[in-house]
This record gives structure tokens, sequence and C-alpha cells, in this order.
């Protein structure tokens, strides 16, 4: 199934659930991320996600659909992807 | 349609993307904005946004779907639209 995270995590976790996410997904904007993944992968990533976070402060929002050609994606601007092996 | 929005703006710009993306959809994390679209509207909404943004520093990524059934929504944590009142 294909995915779009997005989260909003204090300051003080925001390094270690980048890297986490980064393990699963594509990392596509300051604190967004896309890309295929099972079932099984998608809750090893929860899991993982719900370890680091705290539930009370910070905020996990995940779309999910059967299928990427349902979603259009259209990028305004600079692609940070393209930045992403320099940091 | 239903879009989901996501920028990274300089912190000088942000208060008025905000303000901006708020007028046409609905916030529902930190950065992150999702609602049901007219395709003139969103025309609209861009236009408004490529004003606000720098184009060379700032990003707006936009994931559009023709049916929001299509995509299934999963909140971890805070929900942050609950506090939207009173910001």
């Amino acid at each position: 199934m294909y995915v779009i995270l997005v989260y909003d995590i204090g300051e003080k976790r925001v390094a270690k659930m980048l890297k986490h996410c980064r393990k699963y997904l594509n990392w596509i904007q300051n604190s967004v991320f896309e890309g295929e993944i099972t079932e099984v992968k998608l809750k090893e990533m929860l899991m993982g996600a719900r370890a680091i976070m705290n539930e009370e402060q910070d905020s996990v929002i995940l779309f999910k659909s059967r299928n990427e050609r349902w979603l259009d994606k259209e990028i305004i601007g600079v692609e940070r992807s393209n930045i992403d092996n320099f940091l």
C-alpha cells in the first residue's frame, strides 16, 4: 500500500523519529514521508514510532491508499528530497 | 476533489501562509491541511501561495485525489485540529 506520513514531534525526539521513518519511507519534506509499504512493515514502523513519540504531545498522521495512482502529487518551490543526501 | 497540502516555509512567511491556507482547507497539523476543494478554488489558493512563498527556499507539496474515500486517515497521538480554536 502507498502511504503519506506527517509528524509534528517535540524537538528532543525529532531526530530519532526522522531516522526511524527513513528506514521505511522516502523523506520528501521537513516532516513528510511517502512510499510503498506492506501492512506488516507499516505495523512495525508505527510500533517504533509510538515508542519514540510522546503520545500526549506529539502527533503522527498517516494517509493510506491502496494504490499510488489514486493520488497526484504536485510540488511547488524547492524539492527537499533533492538535498536529502547532504543532510 | 480532495487534497492534502503540506508546506515547509521560512519562519517570516509562515504565519501568512497558515492564514492563507486556512481560508481554503482544514488545518490538521503544524504545516498540514486537508479538505475538499474545487479545481477553480485550488488554482486560486496556489496562486496566493506562490505570492507568499519564496520559491527558491520554500516548499509546498500537494496530494490530490478525486475521491476522499480512496484514502484512509489514521491519527496517532494528539489531534491538533482539536486545539485549532484556541490558536
